[in-house]
């Protein structure tokens, strides 16, 4: 049976929020070895979710939002009206919620929510990290489930009270399928495609090829490999890469995140990790302790975001930042051992560039970015120009210090 | 005419990346007075596009992804097999893409991508942040437009190139309708609209109302407001509110950023900010920096991971460390001053939690956070208790740092 999504909100239709449940639902599938057809977004608006619900027949449909205590949660009475139920008080709902109700420590008032008035025939779910109980109307042909859109309650009740349902009930084949996903950094799609015109036939030779840029980068994933034929298929795609021109520039065999590999080989090299941020605002920092277990190789940062900080903290000479600027790679480099010796680090990146929307310079435009490096008293920077707007900015130049971090890490 | 965004790409379903361009569209929509019907995210695959294509009659179809060189890129093959059209050299293509690679000082290597291959009667259009062009089928029922998937691409062109070409073409109605966002802190939904059940039917005589709770508050929208009587019933949904329990609760009636908020108020008030963190990583810092111009009053922060770090440059004593522990109100106390000394600020908010997954203890468990401030000389602490997981805590964490800079702004 196909499974598809359909998420409700004015306010993933208006700009506010962004649906997060989607990405979330897609890889839970995926690791499953099961696939997400499509998501579809709609608005607080019976008719819309009237026609959004059609086509449910021989489909897993799940619908999240509009499970909430205020008026603009309609989800339950639409679904009450296309499926020709009545909504009515169910003992079952009642304890259900009573249940996520006291593992908060909370005491429910019935009449705040309603959440105990569900259609009749329909199975209340548990939530184990919120209050709103979900709704799995299961037939043998379809099933139809309602999820609340608060995506830490969407994912603990898709992992935990849904698929076991759908597993149980429906026979999914979660026959897991291998992928091979080849990361490559520093060369556009076009070139690596260009240059190589075979490799794309190659790869196809293996399963399903798509080419996925991101920043500074381009991953090329090969899918739908039968597991049972997988070790020799990874070996053999491994020999068609170190063929072709992106040998070169692949970095990583796999789906790890660069924060995770770095904090990864830190561990295994046991080395010290600290940062010297001026334009990037700490987000370097926030990425690497985005991994748990961090804290055994990352020792901290020194956000610099003005030149008296940089000169106090981080030690870097007022003549350094006269002569050079701030945006330089003279102050990079400075900014990297001053933080070194500060921090007590093995080894430090430094960043001192121009986010924008002001601030640049004819010499300097945004975009422009000074990069250091201190390692175990070895020291290096650069100056690098990248497009894009602050955000952009700010998140291009955390990347390229991640991977100059990792690639250190990696080479030395 | 109806607005639709369909969304292409294997990428979004399987959970490798999200879609950002939804929420991208609907923000410009927003701001002209315009509403998106629905998104639909489709994978890349003939027979799904063209599903997803139907219902095209009467609409303004747009369309993002699948639109780059490599072979899984399919969009215009698809759109030429709907509309019944062949593919074929255009001069305008051609001349379309030599500007968007002349903008970049790129020479284009035609072969590489046949961007100028294009289904005929269709008019190709300038993409000014990358290089593939965008599609435009504009017929007098309908309009059908395809536009490349990368996120800032996307917005630039519909910003500069989609939008004047839709309002010259048809009468859209981008008659701008008023909403008032009434954003709340530290009230749960569900105790707003118990404690009193009038306030939902009272804003609704104002307009379409809609509850969005969100990190630590809630967002109580009113929108579809005439802007010709707006002023008025401004005045009049602020009066309701101040007789309501919610009033206490407000801290802003529009749609102003936290972050930018507090930049806002520090340069009225000619306060220099800075931070200690520990658990949130620099995430403080990273969301403070993303507001242009911040360098006028955020001098920067310290990011101490480690105890020594906290005494060698925060100046917390060991004793204090020692005796309550690194997650300790008297900690946070200590960190928040030697910040404020540290970095020469007039304003610091320090934060040391346990985000987990480890570290926790039975009295303090994950999701605890001690919090501290110092403010031209008066400082405090508090111990304080979230839920989630890692990521979840570490924003949470944050934007109680944010909320509690902002009050101290504010009130002092």
């Amino acid at each position: 049976m196909d499974i598809r999504l359909i998420v409700i909100g004015d306010e993933l239709l208006s700009g506010r929020i962004a649906d997060k449940n989607g990405q979330q639902l897609g890889k839970i599938l995926h690791q499953k070895g099961l696939n997400l057809r499509n998501i579809e977004v709609v608005g607080d608006c019976e008719a819309d979710l009237l026609e959004a619900f059609k086509g449910f027949e021989n489909k897993i449909t799940l619908v999240c939002g509009g499970l909430g205590p205020t008026k603009d949660d309609i989800t339950k009475n639409v679904v009450a009206k296309f499926f020709n139920l009545h909504i009515s008080i169910s003992n079952e709902a009642t304890e259900v919620v009573k249940k996520n109700y006291q593992r908060r420590d909370l005491s429910w008032i019935p009449e705040a929510n309603l959440y105990h008035h569900i259609p009749t025939t329909i199975t209340p779910l548990n939530n184990p990290t919120g209050l709103a109980p979900g709704l799995a109307h299961l037939q043998n042909d379809y099933a139809f489930i309602c999820l609340p859109g608060v995506p830490i309650e969407f994912e603990a009740m898709m992992v935990q009270e849904v698929f076991p349902l759908l597993e149980e009930k429906y026979s999914l084949v979660t026959k897991k399928l291998g992928r091979i996903n080849i990361r490559t950094f520093g060369v556009p799609e076009e070139a690596i495609f260009h240059k190589d015109t075979e490799i794309w036939k190659n790869l196809a030779n293996f399963g399903k090829v798509a080419s996925l840029p991101n920043a500074l980068g381009v991953d090329i994933e090969v899918s739908n490999i039968d597991l049972d034929i997988y070790p020799q298929f990874e070996k053999e795609i491994k020999n068609v890469v170190d063929e072709s021109p992106l040998k070169d520039h692949v970095w990583q065999y796999g789906d790890l995140s660069l924060e995770g590999m770095i904090i990864n080989l830190a561990q295994k090299k046991n080395i010290m990790i600290g940062l010297a941020e001026s334009c990037t605002g700490g987000l370097v920092s926030h990425r690497l302790t985005n991994i748990p277990g961090c804290s055994s190789n990352f020792l901290g940062a020194i956000i610099s975001y003005t030149n008296e900080i940089k000169s106090d903290i981080l030690k870097v000479k007022e003549k350094t930042i006269n002569d050079h600027g701030a945006v330089s790679s003279e102050t990079a480099k400075e900014m990297a051992k001053g933080a070194a010796i500060r921090l007590g680090a093995d080894l430090t990146i430094s960043l001192t560039g121009i986010a924008g929307p002001d601030g640049g310079t004819a010499k300097k435009p945004v975009g422009t970015l000074g990069i250091g490096y201190w390692y175990k008293g070895e020291s290096g920077s650069e100056m690098i120009q990248l497009r894009g707007n602050r955000k952009n900015l700010k998140y291009l130049f955390s990347q390229k210090a991640l991977f100059t971090l990792f690639f250190l890490l990696r080479d030395n």
